[in-house]
């Protein structure tokens, strides 16, 4: 297959998550958006994958040579029981498989909030530790790093019991290589142990992804009401900074969930947008 | 003045923030309602006392020999300038003065998010630190404990960059006496730290309050969306149980807001729900 875009003049150092465009494009449209603007890293999310198909996805890859910063998401292990984990960890190795087919740099582990009907989140983060643990061999034989996403503690119920960089990096050290965090700044830009935390995991080379957008004042919803860069409160040159001190010069990939604003705009400016902030406050 | 209610036989160990029922009743009803069923112990607002009068507010208190378990709210001290500042400090040390008045076991400081205009949330906590320095001898005089509530982290920007037990604790622990934390379970549940922070916060005998309430799955609104107890997912039993291992046996204080649900329901009801969940979940 040829390539679907012509790039524009490539924009180093950016890469666009797909959830940002996933109300305006499909996978195929969305690489052809950010090719046309010179965007050649993305990280499609499962079921942009599934939708057009694991191997039409692996070729827009590798047609155009696309840097693949990240397949989101594994993860989700706690489950009411050993049936439900069981499932869990096959759909983690399914997700490691299509991973490696897309050649992406990591897969990103939403490592799921509590069990249904539970409240012992002690519990969940045991079921956690362990799914990931079942998960790694797999992952090391694949060549694909997992990357531990921890999430604002405001999705710790339903979403992420892994809510700090501290408690991300617990685990890694619990489970050796191949494992390390993807950190967006969404969540953990309120954290006092920050920076502290970012240095850890630069001195252990856990840094696999580094998301940006940014935290609004007042936040309307608790999952779709993100920002773009520079409209919110976030240090995004702090944090940067800090993170390029602690020996990661990987991209930095926008991922937006936006349902009132950005997922309703064309795709184009979103895109441009994303550029123009990438380039001047991040 | 005589006693406006007669207690139909006390609740021990239940407090009543009166923000639960703000939109039910002014603070004179609202003692009048927890009394007639028994709730002898509440913390009110600053506005609910300052709408009846503080001399007013403070007859009720003494009159029905109410325990006030504490005065919400002091703190919100990140300011765009030294005036603001000041001005913070002024506030804050009415709130000591009619903490004082009111006989209350302490004064909560919410502490403040961001300045305004700011993005700089280290600079925030560096005002925070030095606020409570400069009204610490005040509330000492006063024989006022403050207890510094560490906020939710999706309460960073806007309401209180003090998000963390270990963070709170380690403001104390720079201050020395006089000085304590308010343990919301709804601000805290999330943190992997949790029981570890409680039990220091016991040995350094620096729990003053214990606010309880409930996370609501899925919760719709970042504030006004909290759950009466046992209607969400926190782990009231155990996180009570090791506050108590920790040596605090003061009163577990409702503090719920709830712009759609219990805001709307007959004050008598939502205090009687109260009472019969403190007694069968916490």
């Amino acid at each position: 297959m040829a390539p679907i875009g012509a790039a524009a003049g490539a924009v180093d150092g950016l890469s666009i998550n797909l959830a940002t465009v996933r109300e305006q494009y499909n996978m195929r449209q969305a690489v052809e958006a950010c090719l046309t603007q010179g965007i050649t890293a993305i990280s499609p999310w499962r079921d942009q994958v599934h939708a057009i198909g694991l191997a039409e996805a692996a070729r827009i890859v590798a047609d155009n040579r696309l840097r693949v910063t990240g397949l989101c998401r594994g993860g989700m292990f706690p489950a009411a029981d050993a049936t439900g984990q069981t499932a869990a960890i096959d759909d983690n190795k399914r997700a490691i498989d299509e991973a490696a087919a897309l050649n992406a740099d990591c897969l990103v582990l939403v490592v799921g909030g509590l069990a249904p009907g539970s409240r012992d989140i002690s519990s969940a983060r045991d079921m956690v530790a362990d799914g990931i643990a079942a998960i790694l061999p797999h992952a090391r034989a694949a060549g694909i790093p997992l990357a531990i996403e921890p999430l604002h503690p405001m999705y710790a119920a339903d979403r992420a019991c892994v809510n700090t960089l501290e408690q991300a990096l617990d685990i890694c050290d619990l489970l050796g290589d191949g494992i390390g965090v993807a950190i967006d700044v969404y969540h953990v830009w309120w954290d006092p142990k920050l920076y502290e935390q970012i240095a850890r995991a630069g001195a252990a080379r856990r840094i696999f992804a580094h998301h940006i957008c940014d935290w609004l004042v007042p936040t309307t919803d608790l999952l779709l009401d993100r920002g773009m860069m520079g409209d919110g409160v976030i240090d995004l040159k702090g944090i940067r900074a800090a993170i390029e001190k602690a020996g990661y010069h990987g991209t930095q990939e926008v991922e937006i969930f936006s349902a009132q604003n950005w997922w309703k705009k064309p795709g184009e400016e979103v895109l441009s947008t994303c550029i123009e902030r990438f380039r001047t406050v991040c």
